[in-house]
Order: structure tokens, then sequence, then C-alpha cells
């Protein structure tokens, strides 16, 4: 393992975050707030130690693959634990825990939340709250990678940090292929903030609606999430770009370069697409008669589709009050996700129509013994390896799932509640659907299991790997 | 596939379900009870059908993989549905769904009941209901194997009925094996209807309790299940039992034989045995403060840990009103499983070890790719294909899952209803906690999920492959 190396990009990590730490700072100053302190200080405190850490260049430049897992998950808890500083600091969040899950919840773009207060928070820390959910949502390496030249084989970096089966670049340099991924990412996020403001929402508001939107997060400023906007315009254009941002960012890519070949081809989109289809229809027909108008049922099921599949957790409707039939569908699609190389959690699409191809081939081969075949996807055959990090994928995700389900009965929740927590944090969404329903918040759970649900929404937005490697003793042993 | 052959092994197995019948007819005929006459119409139908499909011996005896598969759904289907005919005939149960799901959690050793007034019934039906159980442990193609000339590739049979990831002979003929393992099964029956009468319980009783026991099933003829008996004695007799049935019945072999190294080897033994103590450490803990006397804690603990993981689903305590965290580490039994090659249902311990297993080595291979392991259980390295299968085991048993919750959702009740009935139906458990905890009964499902749960017990009993091949239009063509 080349230890230096990994300190040194964690500590390029850790300058970008002190520099990430200013954008709050400026907004503190705008609205003439105290809580600009608090940003400066913490900004400080992240430029010292990333300055330290790269004191020293490393000698010997190159990584492998399990330096890339360790860097990833020492990258998420270090910037979770600095950028928990101003809520602790500004004394807006009293308990470090409660800032530490409100931090990790933002960077893995979980948006569940352990305050109840959030509209007597100043703009300073509202935004800075949301702005992690948008440098989480494309990845804090990635970000680095775009800007830092970063010699030795950073795809590594970039495997252990995008979510999704199969990692591609879209052009020969990884550098490149991290600038077009933000540029996408950028353009998307402002034409929604204009949108927003179109519809009436103020520039704040859109802004931090958009960043929530964008990463998909779910964070708001508002405790009723968008049911806090009564307009049918902004529930829409939530709706559409929620849609969008659990596309894989490719697909952007190839329509933009023109190729509209390798956009049909994609299995996935269609997949994306296809699922969030029925699921609207099956829930809007289930709802109607909850509702007096047909209008209002279809954007209510088309919003709640849409945020849980996307995994970003706005709520326009309590949905903890429809019928059994569409909440079960929510729940399924809780563990769904959106595309690879999207912003949005969950399993991901391509990673369960790759598990059902592979079972398909085993139920063929269980047949016909001696038959070879190729699992593909979008015309081209898929490596053996590939699939097997799948198998293990499910494996070890069943096994978290079981102990956080385990652990969090220990608290004093029923199992519908502690089911919802873990699959919600697990797959980065947000609302579960304890007291309160969906609109409830996560401060009535205790420190270690806030802790748990931290480490939960960690291991989903890292898929499980880097984690499991950087906890495996086996890893840090030289050799 | 060798249609004619199909047929003709699925006849000679209704022909002993005829034989099988006339045994409640004597009960019956003991009891003085009118029900005598719907057995001995039922074991004419099933005599009737039998010889009608064994009137002409197929000229090609040889049977594929595939045949085994589709001749196993198709027996279990048509034992069920024929052995559901003294239930409508006598009219006990009027309606033939209750009288099909009855069956079927009877023959598959799931032991979830349809009816609320079981006390009130004859006891042929009872003897009949719980007979089930205990053909239905070993399993139907087993007793054929063991009693009747199969040429042809009749271990094909045996591996698509017999639970486990990995199916062996014990001995090099076939049939021998088959005769041995019902031998042990007979033996260990009897002592269990002995220590039961030995403990005050009636002799009917004993039978009932030892057949519900030895199948891993959980019929009983009382509504209160074993929290009926106020005896010590009978709780402890029984927690053993269950937990003996539990275990590969190759172990006893292997002690009849004086092989103890092969006892030893066992890791899959173990695994078991090490999860039921901690299980039952963990609960009776849990549940100590609801409990006045430590010793009534263990023994409640202890005789609900068995019960779960050896899926048999018989009840003495409430424990729908235990902590949430106990409740939780039953929810989780319940899809571990027993041992391969034991009587009991779930996921089997060996399964979750060698998924386990495969994904530790998956870890491995992505931090050294080049690295070559094998997967070995007691010793033995494991083939490709059979870990393989593993991993499709799993795709389907979730896809199944997620169907099934999704459909009862339909249904009038919650979700941890559904999610446990689901469970306990998937795992051939029985019990589930809705309304009335463990000992409510599923009469007041619609007949759709009634339907529904029963292809569930079917799906868990047979290890979801042969009813998927079964199931697949393409097993069917001519080819």
């Amino acid at each position: 393992m080349n230890r230096r190396m990994i300190f040194y990009i964690l500590g390029q990590i850790i300058k970008i975050l002190a520099l990430f730490l200013l954008l709050p700072a400026l907004v503190s100053v705008i609205y003439r707030e105290n809580a600009v302190y608090s940003f400066l200080i913490s900004a400080v405190i992240a430029a010292l130690i990333g300055l330290l850490l790269t004191l020293k260049k490393p000698a010997e430049k190159r990584i492998y693959a399990k330096d890339g897992f360790v860097v990833t998950a020492l990258a998420w808890i270090a910037v979770s634990l600095i950028g928990a500083l101003p809520f602790y600091i500004s004394r807006e969040i009293p308990s470090f825990i409660d800032c530490f899950f409100e931090t990790v919840s933002g960077f893995t773009t979980t948006g569940g939340t352990a305050v109840n207060n959030i509209e007597g928070f100043s703009r300073g820390l509202i935004f800075w709250r949301s702005f992690t959910h948008w440098i989480g949502g494309m990845g804090v390496l990635v970000f680095v990678m775009a800007i830092i030249p970063l010699t030795g084989r950073s795809m590594y970096l970039m495997r252990a940090e995008s979510p999704g089966p199969i990692v591609g670049k879209l052009v020969p340099k990884l550098k490149n292929t991290a600038k077009i991924l933000y540029a996408i990412y950028i353009f998307l996020t402002a034409v929604e903030v204009l949108l927003l403001i179109m519809g009436g929402m103020s520039v704040f508001d859109s802004v931090i609606h958009a960043f929530g939107t964008a990463g998909t997060g779910g964070f708001s400023n508002k405790a009723a999430s968008i049911a806090a906007y009564n307009s049918t315009y902004i529930h829409i254009v939530i709706t559409v770009f929620m849609a969008l941002f659990g596309i894989n960012f490719n697909i952007y890519f190839f329509l933009v370069t023109r190729n509209f070949r390798s956009v049909f081809k994609n299995e996935e989109l269609r997949w994306y697409l296809g699922i969030i289809a029925v699921a609207i229809i099956l829930i809007a027909v289930n709802i109607m008669p909850h509702y007096s108008n047909v209008g209002t049922a279809v954007k209510d099921a088309a919003f709640q589709t849409v945020s849980t599949i996307t995994t970003t957790g706005y709520v326009t409707a309590d949905y903890a009050e429809w019928p059994e039939f569409s909440q079960t569908i929510l729940v399924l699609l809780m563990f769904c996700g959106a595309s690879a190389g999207s912003t949005g959690g969950g399993i991901k699409v391509s990673r369960l129509l790759l598990y059902a191809k592979m079972s398909l081939r085993e139920l063929r081969r269980m047949l016909h013994p001696k038959s070879v075949s190729v699992v593909s996807l979008d015309g081209k055959p898929v490596g053996e390896s590939n699939l097997a990090d799948i198998g293990t994928y499910f494996a070890f995700y069943l096994i978290i799932a079981a102990i956080t389900l385990l652990l969090l009965s220990l608290d004093r929740f029923d199992f519908k509640t502690n089911f919802t927590a873990m699959a919600s944090c697990l797959n980065n969404i947000g609302p579960f659907l304890g007291r309160g329903g969906p609109f409830g918040s996560y401060s009535e759970f205790s420190a270690a299991s806030k802790l748990l649900l931290s480490l939960n929404m960690l291991f989903g937005r890292l898929e499980l790997f880097p984690l499991l490697m950087t906890l495996n003793p086996a890893i840090w042993k030289k050799h």
C-alpha cells in the first residue's frame, strides 16, 4: 500500500474542502450572520490539516486498486468530520453526533435530517448543508481529479467513488472526463435554478432546492419539504429534474456529441424510465380514491416515485397515509435506486439488470450444463469479474442491512420504522416511515443509532467496497 | 424432455399417496368418525389417477436434469391438490382454497394454518394434516425412490427435491441412501413419540406433535400450539427434537457408522449450533426483565430460537410482546433456516456460509486480481457451478420475496404483517406477526393472497429451481 500517496491525496481533498467552506462564509456575509466565523475557523482548520498532509510530495506516485478504495473511504470520512465543524462551532446543532449525521447525510446525498428546527437555522448553514449534497452528488474525488493533475493510476479513485457496477471513461484522459461530467452537472443545476426562480421561488430557495435535486439529496430549508410550495409548476420542475439527475451522465455526453445510437442502445435508461412509468401508473390508480382531482393524484404519484427511485427524498404528499400497496411500491423503489453514473444512490438499475441477466444465464446452464453464454449490457459483453462483483455486492449489502436492522432494534422504535430507516440510509434516500411519516426527522434516534445510520449512508454512497476494504485489517498489513 | 417418464413417475407418486390416505382413514375408524369416507373417496380418486398415469410403462426411461425439476414441481402440486380432498369432501374446511393452503402448508412443512377452529376438527383430519408434515419433511420423491425401483438417472429427482446447495449420496446406491434416510427419520420420530408419552401427553397428541417436529412443520391440534402444555419437560423435549431434525441427516449416518471425523469436520453443524447458542443468549438476556424466572426466560428463548431457525414454527410464548430486538433476531433467523439435508426449510446455514465464503474470495480478488482460490466446505472444494447456483438462488429468492410483498400489500394488512407472512411462507415456518401475534391464523387473508402464499411455500420447500423451471415456457418446447 502506498500510504504516503494516500495521505497526500487526502491532503489535497481537505485543502479543496477548505476552499469550499469559503462559499457559505460568503453567504453568511451577504446575510450579515454570525455563522461566518464558524466557516472561517473550519476553513482554517481544514487548510492546516490539508497543508500538513501535502507538505512532502511522495516520490512514488503509483497507486493500486486497494489504495483507491482506502483513499476514497478515508476522504469521505474526513470531509464529513471537517464538514460537520461549522454546525458545531456555530452551536446551531449542539451535539457533534448530530452535526456529523447531518454532514454525512449531506455529502452522501441522503438528505435525512437530525434536526427539527431547520427553518430557524442561519442561511449560511442552510447553504452549506445543501452544498454538501451538490459536492457529494458528483463525488469528492471526481472533483479533485478535474482540477488537480494526479499522476499514477487515478482510474482506481474514480472506480472506487463512482456509482454503478461498471465504470468507464468518456474520453481517453480521466481529467477531461471529470471536467465534462462537472460541466454537465453545473449546466443542469443552473437551468434548474433559473426555472425555479421563474416559478416564483426566491433565489436562495431555488439554489437550495437545485442543490438538493442535483445531488439527489433532498435537504430543504422548509420543514414541509417541497409540500411547502403550493405550486404545481414547481412540483413538476423538481420532478423532471430529479428524473434527469437520476440518469447516467454519459447519456448527456452522448446527446451533446450527437451520438444518438449510444443513447438508444442504453438498456439501463430504458429500464429506468420504464420502471418510473409503471410505478407512477400503479400508484396513481391506487391513490386516486383518496384524491378529489386526477391531476393532483398523478402529480403526487409522479413526484414520490421519482423522488424515491432517484433516492432524492423530497416530499409533496404524506405517503404514510397512502394505501399499503403504494407504500410497498415506494419501499421496493428505495432498494432499486437510480442509474449508474448518476448522482442517485440505491442498488442501481443496471446492477439489478445485470444480476437478473446473470441469474437467467445460470438457469439456462442448469438445464444445459455445457452451454456457454456471455452476459451483455448495451450490446457489449460484461466481464466475469464485474459480474462476480455484483454477486458479492449483494451478499455484503444483505449482511449490512441485517446487522443494521438488528442493532437499530435495540433503540426504541418499531419494525417498520427501523426497516425503512435502514433502507433509507443505506440507499441514501432520506425520509423513512416512522413517527411523523415522511416529514419526520432522525432526531429521536439514539446517538449510537445515528452513528450506525451514518455508517450506512457512507456504505451506500461508496457502494460498500471502499469501506469494507478499509475496515479489513488484512489490507493494512505490510507485505 | 421425457414426458412419458415424467407422467409415469407422477403416477407412481399419486398411487403411493392413495396408500398414505388409508392411514388417516384407519384413525377415523378407530375414533368412529364420519371423516373415514372422505379419506376413502380421496384414496380411490388418487388410485384411479395414479393407475391411469402408469398404465403404460415408458420405453425410454432415461431422464435429465430438467425432467427432474419438472417432475418434482408437478408431483408437489399434484399431491397438494389431491391431499386437500379429504378436507373438502368432509366439509370440515368449506373453501377449497383453504383446503389447498392447509395441505400445501402441511406438505411443505410450513405449518401456517388457514383455520381458526382446529380443536373442533375430527381426529382423522388432524392426523392427516400432521401426517403431511411428516411425509413432506423427508420428501415425496425420496420416499418413492426408497420403495420403487426407478431406473434412469434418478439422482436428478433427489437433487431437485432435497434441501441444500449440494446434494450427495450416502452409499453408492440411491435407493439404499433413501432407505437409510427414512430409517433414521422413523427412528427419531418414534423416540420423540415415546418421550412425549412419558411426559404425560396423550398418545394421539404425541404422534401429532412428533410429526410436526420431525417434519419441522409446526401443525398442532391445539390453538395455543405447545403453549397449551404447561410442562417444562414437554417444552424441552420438543426443543431438543426440533434442533435434532434441523441437522443434516448425514450426520446421523456418520454417527451410526462411527465416522466421527466427518461429524467433527462438518462446518455447517458448527455454525448451526453456534447461531442457535448465540441467539438463545441474546434473546434470553433481552427478555429477562419481562420474566419473573430466569429458567423460564431461557426455556422460552431456546424454544422460539430453535423453532424459528429450524422453521418449525411451534410457539410457547407470545413473542409479539417481546422487545423489538428479540423479534428482529427471530425475523433474521426466519431467513437463516436450518441445515441442508435436514427436514428444515429456509435459506440453509450452509448456503449462507458458502455465499459468505464466495464473497470474501471476491473481496480478495478485487485486491489481488491474479489470485486464484477455491471455496471449500468441510475441507472439500466446492464446484464453481454449485457456487454460481447459490448466487442465482439469492437473486430469484429476492425477486419472489419482492413480488410477494407487493401483491400482499393489495390485501388489507400492514407492512409488518405482510413482511412476516411472506418470510414465514417462503421459508416454510408458519407463524407470522400479524393480528393475534404468533398464534394468529392466515384465515383473514383473501383467497388470492392464500394462493400466492401457497406458491411461496412451494417455492421455499423446493428451493425455487424446480418451480422456476416448470414455469419457464422454454422448457416445454420440443427440441
